[in-house]
């Protein structure tokens, strides 16, 4: 098969590469149908994750079709369309019975091994460890390209922003940040109920998506006022119940935290490279709540229900589609999405 | 009557006042029976707490008897006798309705203003406002000496450590810092179910009352190997649940925080002078929680019910006891606890 | 002033009465602007709640302006635009404390007392005890004709239904019974993001408002696969995960009940005049949860707010106006509501 | 090997039977140590359970030795200690995933097959499906006649009566019914922090016994004030905040269910063989929860966690010790439980 080589660092390839076979009774190989490229995946070419080996086929979402499984696996039967989990999650491990696959022991301790520390999703086929609990049912009713959104953009953000941050009924939410994931985080706030959700972006296109996704108000990062528009915003001047970070910088970080009410809580999804001046001495006293994490990929399903049902739409996240096989061309949109006006892109697999 | 008067910095002295009077037809004045000194009162004598102004009587916590109430007060009568909260609740603001008088917007948005924006407790009597909602009643077979732990260490230890701590059944969880509030998450770590409780401070005295008070292992914070024990202690080495900071310094908020496994929290009871390092480069990934914040003390009456069923040896923290009249002596103790082997002084009121 | 006056069974008058005063400081006196009709009322005039005495002023609804406020109130002044709770809420004892003020122990033990205990709201003014904690201000962008549903019809159906039913993202929900509470129930639903909401009832004029409220499916009441379709409604055929009952009878419940999965809840709301025959010899194996309850009103603020943003069109609620001063013509035909095709009638007082 | 064989209505024998043998890649063959009956093994013998064949082995509690292994599982190798689940959880299907096993869809929606569906432990060895997630590691410091109970009995208490029942810091409890498992809830309700707890028997020695096990008061059920005393250890006199069921007749629900103040929740753990009459028309008012289930037997980690730590006295269940080969006479000890003095029997295999 073919398949997004890693070679070190800016140095990837389409190659032909052996195609996967079952190694463990509870693997399964699927038929990429579907798949796209996430902003990790461009760190890691940058270098920036050296767990990554040359040799590594990239990506870690993905929908697709069993062409078999293991001798365990019983969720699933060759012809299945499936969504792919981006976390790897063996169910019996202490992490996953807590339903914090993101910590899978069986894998290593970071759930998140696709394109990472096993080959991944960005070819024509791929093994998946765990089958059972690692993969979701596609109903026929859903399409590819909503369901790619599944396997990871969406779920960060419902989770790591949404979920963590408790949104509930009435709060007003801030999303510092209308990247992919923060978009996910703008279009399932609602289900939470939040009355009043403020998205922050030094892109108007992202602020435009994000209206149309469900913020209520937006705000240019730039704006030199931005504290003070987003405090005007809250029911009585003292900030927003919920703030999530969604870039991944000492001054984003800042902003989503000053912007939080005493009592309020700050969700970070950002990855950050450094570490950050958190001023302790002016919060001790604020019952303030911080929360960090990589995503679970738990609310598939129920994310999945919602889409569905026509109340999440997740295709709009995809703005430009190549063939899985012009991923190159794929990759350089992605790579300059300002310029192109590009939230994610889809890689459909015309060999499927 | 004799109250303690803050003159400015390194200046307080027992004077002769004028008795407190009814303001407000929810107030109730109380007649201080028994009180004691908190470790923020030196913080306020030495200048820390700038709001305080000259001229102000010190001290938040106490037990007394109602000797008046305004015309709108239905929840108490003369000859009651109360544990005064540390916080003032107006018990209509949205924070007081959402459980939060911690920031009671009707005082000013921060609910500590007894020896701090208003007159204090360590005095022969007291006005309370908001007396129906900041004050409990205490039943007669509960002393005043293990009541008046009520008002403020015991809140603060179980709400912002075991409380934020999200503390459950079977957990692991270490506590760095063993005075008063330390050891009130100690002693009330068990009402949650606590499996390990790993007792953190550089001094043996403390260390030894923490074991007395539900502590099930202690280590000296000066041992080189200290994050290694912690981890030890843990269940698969990976660290500890809930990790409760109750110093104030970054370096022991950092023990704090590494002790944590992914998945865990770090509840933050210290009171900080500077701000920290916070390592979100690392952490981001982590799933971990954060928590800061002043004491709501709306679990007086849980704490309350579990001394009087023998549950709680609350008593226990005070270690020395003066006549309120020799507030000096007192005061000179505890401002060199660790010479006295003092935890809390308990000052009785010889008039009442 | 003139009210509706009880004067013992199926014997009602709009009657001139004396103007309400001030009796205690925490007391306010509001002009009544918006009144509405309860099917309690209804109940009332019937003679099935014999603790109204004859001579009681009728009502628990209302918006309207404040006239006076007792010494102690200081949320409200004169000239404030307020909803009225249906639940007067001292603030101060224990259930109040616990968010539980349906059972206020300072007002006998039952929130509920307007038009029950004391005079009610279907009068031209009104004395509200407790006000600080027992009205809501309103903003002005928000009108009358939707504010009057927050008394009680939406609290209700939100509180006792979709929160006690504990509904969460992509659940399943049925509601047995489309009247005004069941329809509250439908319309705040979302807020916590179910995904398939199935009406049941008799009349198809309530489905068809059911479905514009926010059903996604409604089945007639008299459909003899009832219980078949709502199963094939859910996820799996296994029934839906929260049942919430509206109507009150036994057949009806029992409907609800046979519609929930295992680990599912049923949310009682109806008001229910016989006691039921529960078949825990079927379900005691069923890990099912059961609540009832009167509605504590709490969630007004939360409700106002989204209606306040446009996310809860209340006033769909109101079908018919009259004046207040109209009474018997408006009580006649929410006596008859099929026939009208009434779901809840608005008073507006001329005189205000 | 030999096996306690149901061989219909009051016939069951002591056969020599086959060894069971791995059949599907996730079993495991476990050699049983130590085991005991349940009342429920009694009720089968009568006939009450139609779905246990004859040819059946009884019994679904067991501590044992792992002597084979499928080749999927990866938690368990030979020699291992371990403690039998009596649920069996194929942790993958949506109710695993969602923690409630007890409804395990892929054993047939009842996790309860041990001695009911399959062959049971009351035997020298049994094949344990899907083994990685029904059984867990027994640690060295553990006996066999603590981790017994650890199966179902104690589990059963905690998770349907104290977990369901939602206990609380400072909640008052009252347990109708002292055995096994009402004593499981007496012995784990400490867990949860409650302050009051309240035993109900009308057995003395059990009565007794609760006291031991952590009980604060103790009433005989045959009392003709029992509802008025239970009243009158509530902290108001309204009711007790949690009541837990663990008789299974209707009168002892009943009991239960009149003991609850407004705002409380009844846990039913017993078994009931009718319907009961459930006085709706009285509580719909009342703002109650009702529980009821099957255990999942999720919190097995966490009991044995603090049985290891000393906090759970585990092995005081056990009142009788007996060979397993000696079946007969310990079946005829267990079955006149009353006469004996008995709570559990133990029974240990001395062919291990």
């Amino acid at each position: 098969m073919k398949a997004l080589v890693y070679h070190g660092p800016n140095n990837k390839s389409w190659d032909e590469v052996a195609d996967p076979v079952i190694q463990d009774p509870t693997d399964a190989i699927i038929r990429i149908d579907t798949t796209t490229i996430c902003g990790t995946d461009l760190h890691i070419l940058s270098g920036d994750v050296p767990a990554v080996q040359p040799g590594t086929i990239l990506g870690h979402e993905g929908v697709g079709t069993v062409i078999a499984v293991g001798d365990a696996v019983t969720n699933f039967a060759e012809g299945d369309r499936v969504i792919l989990s981006c976390i790897t999650k063996c169910g019996k491990c202490d992490y996953c019975i807590a339903a914090m696959p993101s910590h899978c022991q069986s894998v290593g301790g970071i759930g998140w091994i696709f394109g990472h520390l096993i080959n991944g999703t960005i070819a024509e086929q791929v093994r998946v460890p765990y089958a059972d609990t690692s993969m979701v049912k596609l109903p026929e009713d859903v399409t590819d390209e909503a369901a790619i959104f599944l396997s990871d953009s969406l779920p960060t953000g419902y989770e790591m922003g949404v979920l963590y941050g408790g949104v509930k009924p009435g709060d007003s939410v801030v999303v510092v940040g209308a990247g992919a994931v923060g978009l996910g985080a703008i279009m399932t706030v609602g289900l939470w109920g939040a009355s009043t959700v403020i998205a922050v972006d030094t892109n108007e296109f992202r602020l435009e998506k994000a209206l149309e996704f469900g913020a209520t108000h937006t705000i240019n990062a730039n704006d030199p006022d931005l504290l003070q528009k987003i405090k005007d915003l809250s029911e009585d001047g003292l900030g927003v119940d919920v703030s999530i970070e969604a870039v991944g910088y000492p001054e984003t970080f800042d902003t989503a935290l000053q912007a939080i009410r005493p009592g309020g809580t700050i969700a970070n999804v950002g990855v950050h490279g450094k570490s950050i001046d958190f001023p302790l001495h002016e919060l001790w006293i604020s019952n303030i709540k911080m929360t960090t994490g990589l995503v679970d990929a738990t609310s598939m399903k129920t994310l999945l229900k919602m889409v569905q049902s026509g109340k999440l739409p997740a295709e709009k996240m995809g703005t430009h589609t190549f063939d899985l096989q012009d991923i190159d061309h794929a990759w350089e949109v992605f790579a300059n999405a300002g310029e192109h006006k590009a939230l994610k892109v889809i890689l459909k697999n015309k060999n499927a």
